[in-house]
């Protein structure tokens, strides 16, 4: 029988609690359609109630402790050797359970630096805490960041299968979007154009629909993260955006930059074609950085030479993020040491990671160029998920 | 100008912070579209990034600290007096600012009791609390609940009138299913016949669609919380649902109980009209507690009292809980003592508060009559917002 995904998930953990020497992972939640935490859609099929506790230790046992109401939802998951449920409160259950299992530490839902490992509130870690301490288990407390972000980040062929799908749909519209741009249209015109061609597929876009795509025409425009406005694209414009797609609950996100030829251009001014063939050049520089066992930074620091070197301002963001459930996911980063990327840089790359490239470049008195590609970490080194862009995209009036 | 949302909620923080003689509201937040704190939509118009630091003085000062890209949205938003923005870390600005400021206490969006409180991760506070270490202020760190739970519970006539319109749509939807159900049909085919009506509408589910509506057929049902099966409506069986609707963001909750007659029948059997006829009067008896000022234990036990009295066993959730942008939304309830409701069911009442009445019970051999009512409460008692259901309804073959 096909394993579903939280079951895939919970025994890719118990391998990793014992990789990482660890006997108990504790994820701690309450009201989840209101404060989800991120790793949920691992754990569990639909939405808890009240104070729940989802147990997974290294034997293999899984426990989940739910208000009653819940219990049915997780009994059929049949991903949890026991559901023990409860109506007045998750005490005297947990304790229990916990003074049974008796585990050296107990890795709990909490990272000052991932946000994806890090889904428990302050207040229920509080409640948790004082719970513990009745027992004496308040000091075993550690961060599940390793765990969360093992699973999370290690994607089975499933997953990337997913996102595949995400980024075949995603070029299908910047295709389509390709030939609809004219000189005189807005970046809303635009924009609708590929919402429009989304919902006719069916498919959720990957972040806040806002900015999702975000199109920026020209030299003027606002920064990135900005929703596209009614600034006309002209002859002799920049144009790109930024847009990413789900496909069975994985994103896609990627970058194209467009060119507007003038009357009688053929091709690109050549400090044009020079900012692009710099961020070309960029990415392949980072691309050969990123394998197993090397750091994130490593990557980011290559391209970031190389756009420097080529005599333009450093992009002010990380090179490339990871890329999942969510469009920015996972904990490692190909970034900078900057305070608030905190250990991210520096985390270890692991087969199975998607990342993203995407260094950036402002040509003056044109806009800015940004290729966004997506590769997978694989043993011999980065593959390209995406076909990734290697010429200026031209818009003929 | 007619304000929006966001400057609405914020003006009225400011009068709450004079009121609870606090002198700084601080909402630390990162990656939005992954762990969204609850209180955001009072707050921002569109997601955050990176670690933002979102500030209310009760001077009337409103100051966002936030990466560079999402400087531009907030500016936008025309909210927030000044909006600083950083690209490697918001230690810097964050702690200027707040030596500028010197609060004697800094509310932080934390709350152990409340959810809708409690939207800061762990993790993010102990990187906050390291911040405000290096400036001698991490001891002047207390929770934010009492701010963000009267902006959220206080509503607005703008908040009211949205949920008046989701009860109304769904009300509608309630009527068209009643005259749909016939005996044969299975849970699912009525669930799907009321999700194919809320999308011709437009609307979403005011929670997870899995549990949206929720349909229970006859004595052998699960317990609420659970999705639509294949058991069919059989003669005899009391049917319940549960639906709610958002129009504008804003959710309606609702429950009704239906009889389905048996051939011959022209009214259900004395042991069901008697489990229906608690219900109500309990209903009535708990509304007439609920006025400013009270505690919501008082109508929670008005209710629980009046069924068990009746011979019944009492219902194992609290009676009430407040409704507005999540189906379950606010800090007060109207619940018991129990340890999972924390102080819940002990804070006083207010004017604006919007709540549900939903006791339930079990007719054996026949099924759970129970019905959801919406209230609010204004300066003389709780007026009812939804049509209440004072009469059983039948089903006939």
């Amino acid at each position: 029988m096909q394993k579903s995904l939280i079951q895939e998930k919970i025994s890719q953990a118990v391998s990793v609690l014992n990789e990482v020497n660890v006997d108990c992972w504790l994820t701690f939640v309450r009201e989840t359609s209101m404060t989800a935490d991120p790793v949920l859609p691992f754990l569990i099929p639909a939405d808890l109630t009240w104070h729940s506790a989802l147990i997974v230790a290294r034997t293999g046992e899984t426990i989940a402790i739910v208000g009653k109401y819940d219990r049915q939802m997780l009994v059929d998951s049949n991903a949890y050797g026991s559901v023990i449920d409860y109506v007045e409160g998750f005490r005297k259950p947990l304790l229990e359970t916990l003074k049974r299992l008796d585990p050296k530490h107990i890795a709990l839902n909490y990272s000052p630096d991932s946000e994806i490992a890090d889904g428990l509130t302050h207040g229920m870690f509080l409640t948790l805490q004082s719970a513990l301490r009745e027992i004496g288990m308040d000091d075993r407390i550690i961060s599940s960041e390793p765990i969360v972000s093992a699973i999370r980040q290690r994607k089975t062929e499933n997953e990337i299968s997913a996102i595949r799908r995400a980024i075949v749909q995603t070029e299908e519209i910047f295709s389509l979007v390709a030939s609809f741009i004219r000189p005189g249209m807005t970046e809303q015109e635009i924009a609708q154009f590929m919402k429009d061609e989304a919902k006719r597929r069916g498919l959720p876009f990957a972040w806040d629909p806002q900015t999702c795509p975000a199109v920026f025409t020209g030299p003027d425009t606002a920064n990135a993260h900005y929703h596209p406005t009614d600034r006309r694209v002209e002859h002799g414009h920049i144009l790109n955006m930024d847009f990413g797609l789900k496909v069975d609950d994985y994103c896609s996100d990627l970058q194209r930059t467009f060119y507007v030829l003038r009357p009688g251009e053929t091709v690109a001014p050549p400090e044009v074609l020079c900012g692009f063939e710099t961020i070309t050049r960029s990415i392949e520089l980072a691309r050969a950085r990123v394998k197993p066992g090397a750091q994130g930074i490593e990557a980011d620091s290559a391209a970031r030479a190389c756009i420097v070197e080529a005599g333009y301002a450093a992009f002010p963001h990380g090179l490339g993020h990871q890329v999942g459930r969510f469009a920015h996911d996972g904990t490692a980063l190909l970034g900078p040491n900057w305070e608030k990327y905190g250990t991210k840089p520096f985390q270890k790359l692991e087969e199975g990671m998607v990342f993203t490239l995407e260094p950036r470049l402002t040509v003056p008195g044109y806009g800015v160029v940004t290729i966004e590609n997506m590769i997978v970490v694989r043993s011999a080194g980065a593959d390209y998920l995406s076909t990734p862009q290697t010429q200026l995209l031209y818009i003929h009036s």
